[in-house]
């Protein structure tokens, strides 16, 4: 996936919102912004009066192969010149200000970052730097707030793991997967017919076998029985090899039924 | 929050996901993942032969005051060892494998950890080391895989980041907040009579002013500035501003009449 020179092929696909981080202080850190940006499909990076200038060479160091997002990258004075050509932009704020605006989680926000971003509109986030985060003229520029809700006892959140968790959403918005499924691989999940012919069989030989010989507990011995193999879904290669180990046990058994015999 | 001495004052509220890591290899990982886990309320972090041997300085330096997490970790030589006490066990895996297993999104994964550990069960998490991921015996362990959606063009997910989004997830699938509201402080939303008392005193002047003087545009006009301001939800403190606005902006005209009758 990621490769080594030059990292990974990665290019920008539709209309995905620009993330500016403004006035950032460690290269590290907005290279490991633009490996979580790259896991969540953003590609358009801003960076605003970086402090120790840019390009910094521990940026690439630290994108683990997102080097296409910081090639593109580009350079602004101020917060107002970086959005000029955005037609909406969202400032992540984790602490309350005395400000008239609207708030967004993170998911809300990444909801209607698809559905602006959908219109054809360009749209942004703001991220602030690592100790201080954005000042209120920075906030001024933005029209809602992203506030993520997470533990209030403990909300001092790494920029690019506050980056992270809106790429992550920005993707998942627009994700279908399910949110379980078996995974079977060559295999398939055994219909209720073919469990029930397994069960048969093993029923057959519990019976061989005496374990079921007290008539009145027989039927609630076979219940419970069902009720295990009914509470998962069983693929049809479990039960090739259950019905493998039920015969295997049985021959074991009569085996050993013979050789007792023989040694009497 | 974050304090000096001993770091914040974290400690487990309810009974939340073990996380257990596989072989870690970097110290400053561990610490970025007890920081992870402290954003998102969780608290059990627990360690499969780490490489480098624990404790390490280096997890403390760099978990920004989640110190009390490392203080509780505890060390195991195996994976069993390690989830032995615990009911259900979920593995992350970002790679697809050759076994039969359920496979969960980041955010079903969370929902059925809520339901797990709302019946007073244990229940853990399993991440691998940084570059190898989990290996198949330790996947063995687990009920159900998880896996997060994310861009496939670029899966590389660093250890922190990848804890991060499983304790953000946790965290959101017991979070109430609304996914958008308008942040007020003190002043509160205006009721659209209040709304309309100012669109009265805009249009009176807009009337005395002759900027509505072509009749047959003046509804049109009229509901063209109603529409602006019927779109976001405008406070009590920004009508007063704007009664303002419209008053000292026609006295300013008016005085300026004034001034040019004056010069004739």
């Amino acid at each position: 996936m990621t490769g080594r020179d030059g990292g990974a092929d990665l290019f920008p696909v539709g209309n995905t919102p620009v993330v500016v981080l403004v006035r950032p202080q460690l290269a590290d850190n907005v290279g490991a912004v633009a490996r979580a940006m790259a896991n969540g499909g953003l590609f358009h990076l801003r960076l605003v009066a970086p402090r120790d200038g840019w390009p910094q060479e521990k940026a690439w160091r630290n994108s683990s192969g997102a080097d296409r997002l910081l090639d593109a990258a580009t350079v602004h004075e101020t917060v107002a010149d970086a959005v000029a050509d955005l037609h909406r932009v969202f400032a992540t704020c984790p602490r309350p200000r005395h400000i008239v605006k609207p708030v967004l989680t993170a998911r809300g926000a990444a909801a209607e970052l698809r559905e602006i971003c959908g219109r054809g509109l360009r749209a942004g986030l703001l991220f602030g730097p690592e100790r201080a985060g954005l000042d209120n003229d920075d906030m001024a520029c933005a029209d809602a707030l992203v506030r993520y809700p997470l533990n209030p006892a403990f909300m001092s959140l790494n920029l690019a793991q506050a980056v992270m968790v809106m790429a992550y959403e920005w993707w998942t918005a627009a994700d279908q997967t399910v949110p379980k499924t078996l995974m079977t691989n060559e295999t398939q999940v055994a219909t209720k017919g073919r469990l029930e012919n397994f069960l048969a069989h093993l029923v057959d030989q519990l019976d061989a076998s005496g374990f079921l010989r007290n008539a009145p507990k027989r039927p609630g011995m076979i219940r419970n029985i069902r009720h295990l193999f009914e509470r998962g879904e069983v693929t049809e290669q479990e039960l090739r090899t259950l019905h493998g180990v039920v015969t295997e046990l049985a021959i074991g058994r009569r085996q050993r039924g013979r050789l007792e015999k023989d040694a009497e």
